[in-house]
């Protein structure tokens, strides 16, 4: 980045901690959403965002307008993404059995939790504290919603057990996707791909070993 | 309670809410661990917990040695139930298969979780900001390897598939039940001994249907 503070998107060095960096707003964004997820929004003032950043407590405000909006764009970000497979696995004019497409968004859902695991992370540890925080609760529980009716179609089908509620399995299903952020790092032994098959593997086929071998 | 400050144990009314309430410990670790999960732990100072409980930021010191200390004994809650049914699972004189004592630990944890639901909820949201957070890992990190070892046992005994190692089935199966936190409602229609069936089964079964109905 440099130094007359435009952004130069070919430089991904860490900016100088001292003077006062030009930081681009993907930059202020991501170092902001992993000082959220390391200590806690709540716990996080505009003196610490400012400390993270190399910047002065006057100077901070050049480059972010409030908390609020930080967390709003981190909360986007994730509900963006996610609701863009979600509605393309539930969408009318959508190919395949709701089996099918349940299927694949266990997949996609992996790759979006993987991609944007911090801004992730913060989404699902939001408590609905604020406006934006309740904005956010509101768009996943919408998500929620369209999940649930996806795997009621699934069911419906006769591809999918009755003896547990669609809203159950719904709930199960995809704590069991999101508790990737939990203990997924991304330098660690498991990738995403065989990580997304273990969870499709062991959501429809259970764990148990059922035939002979 | 009283007004003398001694704790009447039959009494569960909530205290008064000015003067100097006699709260007893338990009283106020449980009202300290919702503030805590309501804001978070790094979001909540000692005027939070005194505002809280109706005391001024003087008496506080007479019912809080201090926030790590609410901290550590809620963690310790959660920790204490969760080590006692894990430790009764993998103990070498354990009976039963370790197929069954995985069936019946999962019961179990759908059982605590739900028994000491804010409790389990703070430590799930444990970062490792401090000592206390970081005795707290550690102590989750020897349960997840006696839960991975157990699994371990059932693929040897050839109930468990061996497609997917037994860490990453521990880590799945355990996330699902973990995600209880995100959802589950006491006042909720699903009741506990319900969730432990559609886990056991999900996680075991799976959701498909592979025989023709």
């Amino acid at each position: 980045m440099g130094r007359s503070g435009v952004p130069d998107p070919t430089d991904d060095t860490p900016a100088p901690r001292r003077g006062r960096p030009g930081y681009d707003q993907a930059t202020v964004l991501r170092r902001a959403i992993e000082l959220f997820n390391r200590q806690g929004y709540e716990g996080t003032s505009m003196t610490d965002l400012a400390k993270e950043l190399g910047l002065t407590k006057s100077a901070i405000y050049h480059h972010i307008e409030s908390r609020e909006q930080l967390l709003a764009a981190a909360l986007d970000e994730a509900l963006d993404e996610l609701t863009a497979v979600v509605d393309a696995a539930v969408e009318p004019s959508a190919s395949g059995t709701a089996d099918s497409r349940l299927r694949t968004l266990v997949h996609e859902s992996v790759r979006i939790l993987v991609d944007h695991l911090p801004a992730v992370t913060l989404l699902l540890r939001v408590r609905g504290n604020s406006p934006v925080e309740l904005v956010a609760l509101e768009r996943r529980r919408l998500l929620d919603e369209k999940l649930s009716n996806l795997v009621t179609a699934a069911v419906a089908e006769g591809a999918v057990r009755t003896d547990i509620t669609p809203e159950l399995i719904s709930r199960l299903l995809f704590g069991m996707v999101n508790s990737l952020i939990e203990w997924y790092r991304p330098d660690g032994p498991v990738p995403q791909q065989a990580i997304a098959q273990a969870i499709t593997a062991m959501a429809f086929e259970g764990i148990a070993v059922t035939q002979p071998e």
